[in-house]
This record gives structure tokens, sequence and C-alpha cells, in this order.
């Protein structure tokens, strides 16, 4: 299969990339600890001989996963992609890996084209040993009705101040929420949501609402009253970063 | 509902215990290395105050993990299952978490008499960042077909002589496998399996076997072959500890 892959030269890039959050300080490269941005940058340059710098479809915080993370990276080359993929998974640490490379057309962004991304949020009321690193142990008694009544209400256009780390402050709060639901799987709750763009902390802080709602520390009405005052400080706290995963990212 | 259960005595406590086996030099106690036996048998001295050795359904390999294993510990007393599971899960590691603790009859014994044990071994043909602590990353082409006709063969009574580590050799070779089977499930290829008893690494063995099976280098009728012979020396590999869970213990 890879020997009859022709080795066509290409401009542009696109990887998806599986990342475990726990050991990073998130995707962005920073002045100090370990990135995912960093670790791909090396592994890319080691491989084509040249400084690369991957750019991902948005941010992940520190501990956050990524199942489908997409990448891309404005570089010519003409190494086939079955050998750069093989290359990149020999080269890069166990904590990522790469599930598929592409040639793209040399004009594609993975953020500036994206059109929609989709989160999932793992909550267990209860300590796990196996599944610790992906999900919240959150030690409180939840009900699901009210959740749901309430990540329903999140699912339309609204003005997401309330639910955004406003430091520094996004250009704008508007997202267009296309779904968002809470499912009982196994022992866990889990909380997806997907919309045409996020801001900052933005889905920790619904869920850190979510539980409040959950536990009968609010009602689910509140949740239109958030949306409306915009204010960060009348919602509930950031959920933990380990629980949360990026799924997918959608271009049209 | 903690405050209404009433702190009868018990004299035996069957405990169900999920645990991580990435860091555990396996179940049972030894001279050197961390082991699972251990840490709980720690936990449950400090909370009783007194030496306390727990009893599990079987041994699990180093690495393996387990999402129910079942144990019982011979001790009397008078604290409240619910007081115990929280202490016991807030005095044990991390990777180590009590799902139920349970008064038993004296005579309960979690090894004696356990009528039947579910195994699940996770490969994956490519290499995963987010699962890679609880998959194989098996890195060949499988075709699902030949394998599972391989596994159906597993089926029924049979002495798997060929498929367990013979030093020590066992009193016996006889299992009777209740169900086995390959499900192909997101990027992994899942085998299962239900047995009375189980030779100590007869899931790895078995697993290394379909793997050659799954990529062509025998035919699935081997498995026959296999089990008439009783000799290890034939079939395949042991397959890694890390993909190896224990699923559930039955008891009639």
């Amino acid at each position: 299969m890879a020997a009859l892959e022709r080795p066509l030269s290409w401009c542009n890039l696109r990887l998806i990339v599986e990342y475990d959050g726990t050991d990073f300080q998130g995707w962005q490269s920073q002045n100090r600890g370990r990135t995912v941005q960093d670790e791909l940058s090396r592994a890319l340059s080691t491989l084509l001989g040249k400084t690369v710098v991957p750019i991902a479809s948005g941010r992940t915080d520190a501990g956050t996963h990524a199942l489908a993370q997409v990448v891309h990276i404005k570089t010519s080359g003409s190494m086939s992609m079955h050998h750069l993929r093989r290359g990149l998974n020999g080269l890069l640490p166990k904590d990522i890996s790469i599930l598929k490379v592409e040639s793209v057309p040399a004009d594609f962004h993975s953020r500036y084209d994206a059109s929609g991304k989709r989160y999932r949020y793992r909550i267990i009321t209860d300590k796990t040993a196996l599944h610790r690193s992906q999900v919240w142990s959150c030690y409180r008694v939840l009900e699901l009705q009210p959740m749901r009544a309430a990540a329903a209400a999140f699912v339309g256009k609204h003005r997401f101040g309330a639910f955004c780390k406003q430091d520094p402050p996004p250009e704008h709060f508007e997202c267009f929420v296309r779904e968002a639901g809470i499912e009982a799987v196994d022992r866990e709750i889990v909380f997806e949501i997907e919309a045409n763009r996020f801001l900052r902390h933005m889905v920790r802080i619904m869920v850190g609402t979510l539980v409040e709602i959950g536990s009968g520390r609010r009602p689910a009405g509140d949740i239109q009253v958030l949306l409306e005052s915009g204010d960060r400080a009348l919602a509930g706290p950031t959920a933990p970063a380990r629980g949360l995963c990026l799924v997918r990212v959608s271009y049209l």
C-alpha cells in the first residue's frame, strides 16, 4: 500500500493529533513547561530538516486532552503521507499520536477555517482508579434531570460572557451552540457540547455551573439568568481541566 | 443515608476493587515492588487497627488492570459499610479504588467460591496516546474474520496446556470457556472471554496467538491443533499485560 503511494509534492499538510494532556502545559508553546506544540514542532523539524511551527485549531488548557485536534503546517516537501505519519509517531513521545496526515490546499488554515468544535467533559461522583486522568471525580450526589434541562438552555446563539475567563477579554462573546447534552454512561455523567466557537474556560465553567445545579445548589433556570447577565462572577467555579477532551473539529 | 445505616457487626467483608495495574507488580504481595494486596492490606490495617490480609479471587499479572476484582477479608468489626468504603478510598493511593463494601456470610471465600471470571483484552494496530496504558499497540494489519473464527474455537471444555505458563505447572489444565469473542470497537479490536477458571498467562497467550492468526501467519484452524497438543511452545507469544483487564468475577 505504502509502496504504491506516489510521493507527490505538497505545500500544506493537515494533521489529526491525539494527545493525553496530563503532562502538558496545554497546546500552546510558552516560556516554561512541556507543550504539545513544542513537541510536535521538534519532531516535524527533525523529520523535515527545517524549522516548522504547527498551528492548531485552537489552544487547549494544561491537562486537557484531545482525541482529534486539527493542526496544519505550511511548508513544502515530498515525503509520502505514510512515511510522514510513521516518522512522526516514532519521534513523538508516548502521549502524542498522529492519527492522520494529509495534503491540503495552500490556503487551508486549521483555526480560521474551522466551522465548529465538539468537546466532551466526563464527571464521576466517586473515586476512579482506571480513568482518573480523564474524568473529574466530583464527590456529590448529582441529579441528572435538572442538569439536562440546564444543558439544553445553552443551545442557540448567546453571549457567553458569564462562561468565560475574561482576562484578557475576547473580541466578542457570541457563540452559536448547536448541541449540548448530558448522558449517563456506565458510572459516569458525560457532558457533550458542539458550537461554532468556544471562549476561554467556557466548557469548564459550564460544567462547574451544571454541577451546582445537579447538586441542588442552584435551579436549572439559572443558566438563562447567567447568559443574560454576562457576569463571570455569578456563574459556578471552573471545573478541573482533566475531565475535558476536544473530540472533533469541523470544517465546511 | 449514611446516618440511617445501622453499624451492625460483621465477620467477613466482600470488597469490589478497581485498579490501574500500570504501576503495580500485580495483585499478590511479594518481596519486591508495589502490589495491590500490600496497599490494600496497609489501608485496611490502618482503618481497622489490626493486621488484615485481603484475599482476592485470583492474582493479576504486573501491569494488568481490574475493573472489578473481588476481595474478601475475614475479620470482625462494626464500622458501617459506608464509612469503611469512604475511609479506604481516602487512605488508598489514586490507582486503587473501592467500588463496594458489603458484609457477607462467614464462609464466603473470594477465590474458592468464584464460579467464573471475565477478562477483556484491548488491541490497537496503531499508536494511541490517550489509551496507551490499557491497550496493546500491535503494529500489524489484522483481519477480524479469522480472529473471530479462532476465538470461537476456544469455547467449550478443553485442556489449555498450550495456553498456559507451565512453570510451575497448574494442578490441571481443564477450563470451561463459556464465551469468547472478538469485536471492533472504535479504533480497537477487543477480545472478551468468560470461563470458569483461567490458567497463568492464559488470556495473554490466547491473544498472542490470535494476533498471529489475524496477521495471516497461522490459519484459524490452529487453535484446535494447539488445544489437542497441549504444547506451550507451539502457541503464539504472550501478549503484553497492559492490554488485559479483569472485568467481572461471578459467584453462583
